[in-house]
């Protein structure tokens, strides 16, 4: 192998997409080592794993030695420990600031208004009267979500009607919060978006993303009944948070459509589980392309293949047999234990049409959970 | 990851197909271990290694322990090793009686013959009497070659007139031979197979292949120009083989075209070279269909996606950046070290049309050797 000589990456997070950006990377050239908490977790088999916390300096230390750069799989890397190693001379891909933007919903919206990109409207809320104050400015019904630690619909209450204040406050309140606008969407999309290192910037087609209890459960690509001026939309959002950021490695923005417009609810600074189809269902997938910007080489073509579906397995996976049966099925097993509500796998389909995948959608609901 | 709990699957031999094989199954919730003399294999990186001859008992039985099925990814694994560990319960697929025909060009020939199939005209060599009758039966020229171990040209001479007789077996005899009639053929093809432990069976499209110095050099695939008749023909033999040795796995037929007809010149029991274009260019890979068929689950479907070239490279890598930066460009790199005449990687490209394919292929083979 002369491992010596191979390029070695290092990656903060060792869970299911460190383990798809090592089966992206090794082809490539690559190798790869893992920082998680967790001994066995999902990436370990796929390259050496240091188990520590991801803001613990020594183990921070040990993952990113003679490593050609460092990435993340995860937005909660603390973004100190990502400063920690580019102060220690590391390439660190996307950058820390991406970190700060994408853990305090506060400085994410303003950092997207400020580009010009629509967002549902939003006040800070730091005390009880703050509440009000902002439900005054905003209007119901509303979202209440704490600035940091929320993800997968936790950290988050609907207020519908005054007598929902006290409650979501007696959930929530004691941490930094913002209210946002409950906005009646037509249906969540989002859109990756990848940029290396010379400045070029790719996207991959929208995406239609439903989601159940807070988690993603089916993604369809290309999103359908999408046109050019939608989907440029959501390609210019993605160019300006890519070029602010001096961005490098894909990013992830999940929008609300309204309409004609597209409204920016979060970013995720990494590979992202609504481009989990690209895999198979894209020229180049978002592993692959996300590997590549950290690498420094050439980007590859984002055009969808076909036209596919992605589904989740929460909690356990299905019985591979009828799955594979499935004509254009893809499983993805993490190698994880099931457990409720967690993310054990995915499946793919790829159709040459939007109703062959539909079909291959309905019969993969009736294998999974 | 709950090791315990992951089927295991053990490959002979630990080489670039090995280590496809296992970038193929992880996703499918399999984990690999392999057996290979060398101890940086360039499947090691995908699991654990028993370093060890392939022939060695004890090797065997510690790659084989607790695993469903055991695999092969060469043709030269000893038949006798295949049936120790059938003798001691394990599944092994493809089956060992597919290693005899493949280690032995005539007891090859006599299977494609009783099968139907056709093959260029062949006669057994065992002394430099029977090379002259050999020669007085099937003419010249013709190919001189050893029965046994030959592989990528080795073990062959060419024998244009009678002049070549006496150095041909001067290089060759005291090992049993074989005289193959050198067929003009208008062009080398390919097909690879596939067949589930159900008896189900699936093909790719017919493949295209230049060699050069014997060994395979570029594959194009769908190779060009073919019509249904010769895909139909390609796709009887291939079936007609797989039943015959009720076959479990991936299977390549090596063809001789000329004109309407296809001439069987050899069989690899085995994921091959000529399918790698399969990883991106095909609903299905050859190595996926592979661990599908050896663990039980239903193949997936083999249908093309575009049109797709494959290039070997040989001796070296070339840079990845610029091989990157041709528009379907996928690199495979096997982690091998640089020498001359090894395979260490290869380069496929998927291109909408078979013009922008070769014009892909024509900047890759600038950047290649």
């Amino acid at each position: 192998m002369g491992n010596a000589g191979t390029p070695l990456v290092a990656v903060l997070g060792g869970g299911q997409l460190g383990r798809m950006l090592a089966i992206a990377g090794l082809p490539l050239g690559l190798r790869f080592r893992f920082l998680d908490p967790t001994a066995d977790a999902p990436a370990s088999a796929l390259g050496p794993l240091v188990v520590g916390e991801l803001g613990d300096h020594e183990a921070l230390t040990a993952v990113a030695e003679d490593a050609v750069a460092v990435t993340y799989e995860w937005e909660g890397v603390p973004a100190e420990a990502a400063r920690f190693l580019e102060a220690r001379g590391s390439r660190v891909h996307p950058p820390p600031r991406a970190l700060d933007a994408a853990q305090d919903r506060l400085a994410e919206k303003t950092l997207f208004r400020r580009l010009g990109i629509d967002t549902p409207e939003f006040a800070v809320v730091d005390d009880r009267a703050g509440l009000d104050r902002a439900e005054g400015t905003i209007g119901l019904p509303a979202v209440l979500k704490t600035r940091r630690g929320g993800y997968d619909g936790k950290g988050q209450r609907v207020i519908r009607g005054a007598g929902d204040l006290d409650p979501a406050w007696a959930a929530l309140g004691g941490v930094p919060l913002i209210l946002e606008r409950l906005v009646p969407f037509d249906r969540e999309l989002s859109v990756l978006a990848v940029r290396g290192r010379s400045g070029d910037t790719a996207h991959w087609p929208l995406v239609e993303n439903e989601h159940r209890d807070g988690i993603l459960r089916v993604s369809r690509a290309p999103a359908p009944g999408t046109d050019a001026a939608l989907e440029r939309l959501a390609a210019d959002y993605s160019e300006r948070l890519l070029d602010e950021l001096a961005y490098v490695g894909v990013i992830a923005i999940e929008l609300f459509q309204v309409g004609d417009d597209l409204l920016a609810n979060e970013l995720a600074p990494r590979v992202h589980n609504s481009g989990h189809w690209t895999i198979e269902g894209a020229a180049t997938s978002q592993f692959e392309n996300h590997v590549r910007a950290v690498a420094g080489w050439p980007l590859g073509d984002t055009a969808a293949r076909g036209v596919s579906g992605m589904v989740n397995c929460i909690g356990a996976l299905p019985d591979p047999a009828p799955v594979l049966a499935i004509r254009g099925a893809h499983l993805h097993d993490y190698g994880k234990a099931p457990r409720p509500g967690r993310k054990v796998g995915h499946v793919t389909v790829v159709a040459p049409s939007p109703e062959a995948r539909d079909d291959a959608l309905a019969r993969l609901a009736a294998l999974i959970e």
